[in-house]
């Protein structure tokens, strides 16, 4: 670039606990010998975006980037000047609420052809937890029909993951059955969903009346204290019950020993965190895109905000903390102001 | 067998919760088409024995067996009159605490050559349960040497499972780290470990007074209730945290979200409860039949009673009530009187 390069960045701190954004003037990245220098152009908020910022963390957050590459570190190769990308980023360095962010190019793919910013940004985090999730926790084989005959339930289907998630599920060969409120219903059968179930009723009963198999796995994409147990007593022998989300208590698993099965947590920053299979990460991320450009899965942003401002990412955040968020909220950076 | 053939069993019930045990003639056992009978010339006590006579099963109990074929079904190729088997039973059918007993042959194995049947009747349960809990759930590698430079942490190496297990994870090159009480860290160092652990003590202390990384693995081969914290606390990025037994509250594992690490619970009778990879515990016993014959690994039993009797069985039950069990417990069949 000839003009010199200015930076703005967007921060979140709680206030009652309720979020609070402001924006200012940052430094350019630091561009290391193996990363990438993106100019960003689409973001979406994320519950990890809330939860870092309750734990006082002062960084830009946004873990979901697509943006165009502005140059490339001493080390890099196969990315070049002016290329799309996307990516989910690592949670020690700046994030993707700003006008540049820089990465380690391990976690960064080219963007399929054919998809808005806005939309791809809806894709990185998500689909690399739910991947993570199903495939690498949960033990199910991340290859197309590759679990026919196996039954997945799925505790909240309708939000960010497990809008993903569902599909994913489906294209592995699942029988998807999950949970939403029933004014989302649509959205789950258009994510791959078989059997939509009403949250507001007993799972047990809800379940059993399907009249399926026992599920080999039960994803709890929501609080787990209050859902494990009935995951524990649902789940098949030798099953797998995963989350996504810290408990707030201790866990009622005792109807899991009998059965000899697992409880498993997937936390898609722990890679990044420990330093460890980094690299899986643009991996996955290279399977999802190209799921996308073949049309076996679709992006999940249910609204996308034309610019990012102090107003807009305000709005996105509280109506991820009003809860009962469906899909992915994501933002156009390109606009930036 | 020329001679008509009587059959006798022990039958164990709790009174004011100690376990009390008669004998009483039996029927001989029916021998399906995929069936062996084996005339049980050694057995074992095991805490779910105790665990299912306060359920109120009223079945002859007895997980642990070791015998001569008697007659094979008519579909059993493999084994013949007069062979030397041991295997561990199932669940559903009547033990080892008899004279006869007929198991489905795919659990059934030839012992290996040149051990007593007491000694070898302290392997099949404890060995199978050990090696499902490390190579099936844990995600450890069930082969020599293979997962050299990770380290197991054991609560409660010296007791019957966690006697072979230490032996086993120090094959598979694991640094091994058990408590004990230190009048059994003689045991213990016999069994493989390199660090035994006073378990009075605090064990995230102690743990990090050893210098070592953090375990991939805590095996909890004890009520995991009082221990889920400081083995989530303990275990590493994508660790596993395993147990045996089935908790009597809720397990508080939140520190395990962010490493994205499990918690896998082990049951031996899963398999045949449900019906599914029953003969893996035949192949399971085979490698540990091997293993002991080339002497990888060595039988576990401390204490043989020459003689199955109500008193040397409520003996031996009394004993495990008591805790602090150290090893196996096993009992001469041949003179079942």
């Amino acid at each position: 670039m000839d003009m010199a390069e200015t930076n703005r960045g967007f921060f979140i701190h709680l206030q009652d606990k309720k979020a609070v954004v402001t924006e200012q003037e940052i430094p350019m990245p630091v561009v290391g010998p193996d990363d990438v220098l993106v100019a960003v152009s689409g973001a979406s908020v994320n519950p990890v975006d809330l939860k870092r910022a309750a734990s006082g963390d002062q960084q830009v957050m946004g873990f979901d980037t697509v943006g165009r590459v502005v140059r490339t570190g001493a080390n890099v190769s196969g990315f070049s000047a002016g290329q799309k990308v996307f990516f989910a980023g690592e949670g020690q360095r700046q994030g993707s609420f700003a006008r540049y962010q820089s990465v380690t190019s391990k976690l960064v793919v080219a963007t399929p052809r054919g998809f808005e910013s806005t939309f791809l940004a809806s894709l990185p985090l998500t689909g690399i937890t739910a991947w993570e999730l199903l495939f690498e926790k949960m033990g199910y084989t991340a290859s197309a029909g590759a679990n026919h005959g196996q039954v997945l339930l799925v505790i909240n289907g309708a939000g960010g993951v497990g809008s993903i998630l569902t599909q994913l599920a489906k294209w592995s060969g699942l029988t998807v059955v999950a949970t939403a409120s029933p004014k989302n219903f649509d959205w789950l059968t258009a994510n791959g969903v078989d059997h939509a179930l009403d949250y507001h009723q007993d799972l047990t009963t809800a379940y059993q009346a399907l009249n399926l198999a026992a599920p080999t796995g039960v994803a709890i994409l929501y609080q787990p204290v209050p859902y494990a147990q009935v995951a524990a007593d649902l789940v098949a022998y030798f099953g797998h019950v995963g989350s996504i989300v810290e408990p707030s208590g201790p866990l009622a698993l005792a109807p899991l020993k009998n059965k000899s099965a697992s409880f498993d947590f997937e936390y898609m920053s722990a890679k990044t965190d420990a330093g460890v299979n980094v690299a899986s990460q643009g991996a996955i991320l290279q399977q999802l895109a190209d799921l996308l450009q073949s049309g076996a899965i679709r992006p999940t942003a249910t609204r996308t905000f034309p610019v990012l401002t102090t107003e807009t990412l305000t709005e996105g955040l509280h109506t991820l903390q009003a809860g009962h968020a469906v899909g992915k909220l994501t933002f156009h950076v390109g606009n930036l102001q």
